[in-house]
């Protein structure tokens, strides 16, 4: 008989997606801090025959600043490995020929600098955090109700997250702001969109009921992998809150402690 | 045959209820300013045979303030005529025995003096305006989330109102953000809520369908009213925008240009 449940089907996987904030470290102050037992976790991952990506809905700083900051926590972790949503962002405005209005973080600025500002016809919003001021929404604003046709982008669509000073409302409230004032759906770039995943799939080469993705955050990680037919299991750290494990309708294939228990699990199921 | 179209109805109403801002003035620096011929319209209404009372979602100062402007702008109005909805919110945080967070603007707070707002049990958000910050709406979040049994209070639920230099974000968007993060349905004071109306026509003494409401918003002057029994005609001054006049589910008994011209033909319609 086949084991269909955690951690039995751990031997049947080709490649594990993690997500970073709230599984490898806590977001705040300066770099932050690791999680304990996730830098040995993606060392053992690395070292298994299992192969590994990072998907993230962090907007804060370029992939290349957000990697490097990665590496001074003790991760071996390279950009190439890593996909975040404003490189996807890039990708959609060049292919749909947009100019952006960004209410984005002062950090994330740089990916954006091989794109058209001028005379915007769509919205681009990410974790703007202290950015996200009333002067700043309300231009966001004004600049879709002046469009014929708005066009709202959201870098992901998170409720919160966790820093190491306490839970942050995330981009996805300011996307439900804009929705609501302008009364339009905005299009999600990053996690749970199907096509930011496959976009991750695409990469690893493989299909998605061999791949697992590991992260905190029940909707966006868990029930979005679980959407494109990956498995999906939620650690107990970050954002993770005790009531996600009676959602009415997303439920987790396994739910553990940490990333190190997760890990140590599977390769254990997969005789290591 | 009854008149039962626009303006014929105008025969048999005894009450006519104003909003305020976008109807008689619009806001902006200072005290803002008056509309064409509102000051007269009102002045007209008040001479007439039918009773007047103004309801509003204004909650960036007192009453007292409030009116304060509205008489220094020419209008003939008492602070008993005007219906805004702090003072309903007071009567339900005393009656519910509820402590408040309050996210309301800074000339607001007075209203709130006489109530205990220490370890809060419920948020209180208004038209914050500037203090709608990252900082003030992740505090009046963390507030929320950390509740066995978050309530939200939505001074209105508006999406947006006109200033003299343009369009601006209103409490609504705010609601709309705090419900998503927290994963939870605000509770509105103000109108469009049946209840807050029904206070106005308490006061007035009289039968919906005896009264007209007369605002610049769609959905919570005109639908607000229509959905207690009044009937509902839009101005095309304030936050008016064309596509009013084809919105999907709300249809105003009838569309004037501004308050002066919806005065002459009420006033034409009975006799006077």
């Amino acid at each position: 008989m086949a084991d269909s449940g955690w951690p039995g089907f751990a031997k049947s996987l080709k490649g594990v997606i993690l997500d970073l904030c709230g599984v490898l470290y806590d977001s705040g102050e300066g770099d932050g801090v690791a999680i304990p037992g996730s830098i040995e976790a993606v060392k053992k991952l690395k070292e298994s025959d299992l192969q590994l990506r990072f998907c993230t809905n962090e907007t804060q700083a370029t992939r290349e600043k957000f990697v490097a900051k990665l590496r001074r926590l003790g991760f071996d972790i390279s950009a190439s490995e890593v996909f975040p949503p404003a490189p996807a962002a890039m990708a959609v405005l060049k292919d749909r020929g947009l100019r952006p209005h960004l209410l984005v973080h002062d950090g994330l600025l740089p990916e954006f600098d091989g794109v058209d500002k001028n005379n915007p016809n769509c919205v681009i919003i990410g974790d703007a955090a202290e950015n996200f001021s009333y002067r700043n929404l309300n231009e966001a604003f004004r600049v879709l109700i002046g469009l014929e046709k708005p066009v709202l982008f959201s870098l992901g669509q998170g409720r919160y997250y966790k820093e190491t000073d306490g839970l942050k409302l995330d981009v996805g409230v300011y996307m439900k702001a804009l929705e609501y004032a302008c009364d339009l759906k905005a299009e999600v770039i990053g996690k749970p969109s199907p096509t930011f995943f496959q976009s991750v799939l695409n990469d690893l080469g493989l299909q998605p009921h061999e791949v697992l993705m590991i992260g905190d955050d029940l909707l966006n990680d868990v029930g979005g992998a679980q959407h494109c037919g990956m498995k999906g299991v939620q650690v107990r750290t970050g954002k993770y809150r005790p009531s996600d494990e009676r959602h009415p309708t997303v439920m987790a294939d396994g739910t553990v402690d940490n990333l190190a228990q997760a890990v140590d699990m599977i390769l254990n199921q997969r005789g290591h």
